[in-house]
């Protein structure tokens, strides 16, 4: 690399003193300097490239302007545009996200926070769904700032920014009830992800609200493979067929899809599939897809201005920001055949 | 945030020298601490929770152990496995990737290019896919690694991975002509992205290798709607229409079902429709698509490699490594109907 600028060399070309220069780039600053001599400084800094050290301001003032983003596995197409928002929120206030991707794995997920904290991150956005984890527990007892996002946690009081959960499989079981259905499956997530356990609990409650009898079966992962096996599996069971499905999010309902057509069962015909998140693409399904929509955009901003705001405190609230979510009626979704 | 740990901390509780301590935990040195003295020094750093401190330590080796990864859009879903592949390959190597995401914008290219520099990474996996670019002949002059990824610059030499497009494109076109097709459009991406502009060059080519006359569509932009608006422009537009597209990436083809289906068109017995990427999900479409795969966990991970060699040695050498590529065969394509 070619040799660094400085400040004394934006200094001297702009014909001032050093001081003035650290005055003008600093934004707590800034104002200090008159708006001519701020203009001259901006103009010889920019004419010689001039990169403010971040890294060792950082060691002077002890933030880093960086937040660590730990998501489980990027390939589901729900956490782009919730890191958008994030990036949305976090770009304009000069911080930058450095993200890093689990895979669902554990012990991924601990290395990547280490190696995060390591570059001393201010904070931490993680939306790896674990509700009970020792790594959360270590985190909160070394005053670690956290926002969760989607999914909380049962051990320690971070806060967390999630869709409303309940209201979403409510509607979903509204809508199939409406359209005459009696017997719906729950295709549910790994239990030990809490969003997954939400989930299922507010199947369980708005099936028994409206005297249905819930069915219910766990699959093995959030994805697409775990959605087809665990449909198969129930499929080859015996058990009488329902008439419905509700996934636990999009992935799990596009491998229902695909296990049905497997097996020779149309949707909507045979059986109705409602998922959950309205994911990108979820449109253009075969069939499109019914689900309930999640904000994604405003989970990341929200989730970002919530750890800025700990960030910027003494004390971390563990609030709870629960954002609307509101049902998208496609063709996955009919009257049951007999009706 | 609570004291951190110091190396003095963890010499004091493993009852060692701190310089025993720094060697033993050193990848580079750990092998001249014998290995009961090193298992009981690395059970005294974690009881402590001792974390070595890398920003320090980059100020010192000049290395940061950090690359920049910058892409164009998150949201488009080739793009998630990419960085798996790239995360492979450094995780492994104790790098961490530290991603942004620019929307497309050029100026959210260079703020994310020159906040990771003044987090002093040691280069940068760039898939932005400028191939004319005032910021790559400047990074270019700066003496700084770079490895481009899917779409190489025409100004400077950096090294390229990237998939056989020529190749890909030639394939798809044969598939074409094999069902009976002769009236092909190629739905072109802009044409000041490289890969676009290659694709474009390739259908030229291959239509005229084989007789055909090639006729081209250019979108604005590399999404869903950019491909539906080209195409609903097309059909509006009165000109014949041809019995296969040809598009230049998925989320083009994916927009080009859209528009057909808006406007009352079969795919594939109106028209057949050939996708570019094999993106997670091309094969749930509504019809599954036929596509070119490109081994986007191998291209991430050949890049990866080419940025560690640059890193460790002092001249970079513009390689290209192209990657084969197949063509996945699904039901968006079909004999033209009059045949």
């Amino acid at each position: 690399m070619p040799k660094r600028v400085t400040i004394s060399d934006v200094a001297e070309l702009a014909g001032v003193h050093k001081a003035t220069v650290s005055r003008a780039l600093n934004e707590l600053t800034s104002h200090q300097v008159n708006t001519t001599t701020a203009r001259k400084i901006q103009r010889a800094a920019i004419q010689l490239g001039y990169i403010p050290n971040i890294v060792a301001r950082s060691l002077r003032t002890s933030l880093s302007m960086t937040v660590g983003v730990i998501v489980p596995d990027l390939t589901n197409p729900l956490f782009p545009p919730i890191i958008r928002g994030i990036e949305n929120y976090l770009t304009a206030r000069g911080y930058t996200a450095l993200l890093a991707n689990t895979d669902g794995q554990d012990r991924h997920e601990e290395l990547a926070f280490e190696s995060l904290l390591a570059r001393r991150v201010d904070g931490f956005i993680l939306a790896t769904g674990h509700s009970q984890h020792p790594l959360l527990v270590d985190a909160y007892h070394r005053n670690i700032r956290v926002v969760m996002l989607n999914r909380g946690s049962l051990q320690v009081p971070y806060p967390l920014v999630t869709g409303d959960d309940a209201d979403g499989i409510a509607a979903a079981v509204d809508h199939l009830a409406e359209l005459g259905h009696t017997d719906i499956l729950h295709l549910a997530g790994p239990q030990d992800f809490s969003t997954s356990h939400t989930r299922a609990e507010a199947f369980r409650s708005a099936c028994s609200a409206r005297g249905l009898r819930p069915r219910m079966t766990v699959a093995s992962a959030l994805n697409v493979n775990a959605g087809e096996q665990s449909t198969d599996a129930f499929l080859r069971s015996g058990k009488p067929l329902p008439t419905a499905i509700v996934a636990s999010n999009d992935l799990l309902a596009l491998g229902a899809l695909r296990s049905l057509r497997h097996h020779g069962l149309d949707c909507p015909s045979d059986v109705s599939v409602v998922g959950y998140n309205d994911m990108p693409f979820a449109e253009d399904f075969s069939p499109p897809l019914t689900t309930v929509r999640v904000p994604h955009l405003d989970l990341g901003s929200e989730a970002a201005r919530l750890l800025m705001e700990a960030i910027s405190t003494e004390h971390q609230i563990p609030l709870t920001v629960t954002l609307p979510v509101s049902l998208i009626v496609r063709d996955s979704t009919a009257p049951p055949r007999d009706r």
